[in-house]
């Protein structure tokens, strides 16, 4: 398996830059194989020459040239020539109706998992890349022709994992309950919960956890574990 | 139009009994209609006896007879046959799912906007009465046939509605960007945001807000406005 996957539980922490966090991560990912050019997907924006645009200002410094798959006439060619491939966050049901919808779902897999593609995801572009988006935040403002995603892991991931806030009174559910919900279904793959500041890198069948937090790891029918940055996680490929 | 609908925004308040901040609501819109008997629908769980039982013990003190459509050997007579109907929270994309693959839809759409069989919605039981769960919080745990829902009101709801958090470092979008999101999309229909303590009472086509708080309503293309406890919401209808 050659899979590289360098999967963000988000774009932008509090205060800071677009990405900046996660900088000498992506260098690092990216550079190791000698990669110049970044084929970014917009699909969960509305807005993709402004969101490309902005994905430019912070990776161009950084060395890479950046291209929006929108600009290319044929996406799948696009998908097809890349060298690496960053899918960036926005609304998850808009970016998985998009891929469904410009037929990208099988190319991306078959580069990312045959020929090796790197591929960066960030919050949605992180959803997608997992076995389904059962488990994303967002709001089902679209409707996709299946929650089934790229399957590029063999589990799901929360991004923007959230701890329950003690002092709330609120009586919405916390993300543990949802997840906690998620596992009643028989068969649901484990989820992955990502906090704010955190990746998940895969390198082959090796995953290791990066970034800043511990993360909580939701298996159907166990009680969560948390895991400290630098768990080599490869038991869930 | 005879419908008549008593649209909450949730089912129980921060230290509060279940159901107890809607009480003298819920007994008026009741007896009004001199209804004896309620039927329960806890789709939106996995846990229909317990969530039942829930129910009862609220409802049973109140002078109602509460009765589980899932204790039926035909859901679509217990609905044709019902007094009230009473669809409770929980998951949104559970409920939705549940009520197409029991053939629900029709069956409730006709009682309630033909015979004005008194409809009683929280929280998830709120989104499936409007046109779509598009606007729900709800994590995505199953694959409904459809995000369209039983359209009882021509506009969507969105429950728990929160304000954002000023003080809060966490990323994840307000409720008000992701409802703006929804409202990039054309012909997309308006939003009620109902703040927990807050219900929508619809009598034909009469629509006022209860309950404690004001309501956030947001229209694609406009400005969001709040509208007071009291306010005649007809203009949506």
């Amino acid at each position: 398996m050659t899979r590289r996957l360098l999967l963000l539980s988000n774009s932008t922490l509090h205060n800071g830059k677009y990405l900046e966090w996660a900088k000498s991560e992506i260098l690092d990912f990216l550079n190791r194989k000698n990669v110049k050019k970044v084929l970014f997907v917009p699909y969960a924006s509305f807005t993709h020459d402004e969101y490309t645009n902005e994905v430019k200002k912070a990776l161009e410094p950084w060395g890479f040239q950046v291209e929006g798959i929108h600009s290319s006439p044929d996406p799948v060619q696009a998908v097809a020539q890349a060298e690496s491939i960053f899918i960036g966050g926005g609304n998850t049901f808009l970016l998985l109706k998009t891929l469904y919808s410009n037929g990208l779902i099988a190319p991306i897999q078959k580069q990312v998992l045959e020929n090796g593609l790197p591929y960066i995801g960030s919050s949605a572009g992180t959803n997608v890349s997992t076995v389904s988006i059962n488990t994303t935040n967002d709001m089902p403002i679209v409707y996709p022709p299946s929650f089934m995603a790229l399957n590029l892991v063999p589990f799901n991931i929360n991004p923007h994992y959230l701890d329950p806030d003690h002092n709330s009174k609120h009586m919405g559910e916390t993300r543990e309950k949802r997840i906690k919900e998620y596992h009643e279904i028989e068969d649901s793959p484990p989820v992955l919960g990502l906090r704010e500041g955190s990746l998940l890198a895969v390198d082959g069948n090796q995953a290791t956890l990066k970034g800043h937090y511990s993360a909580r790891l939701f298996v159907r029918g166990k009680e969560p574990v948390e895991y400290d940055v630098g768990a080599d996680l490869s038991f869930l490929l």
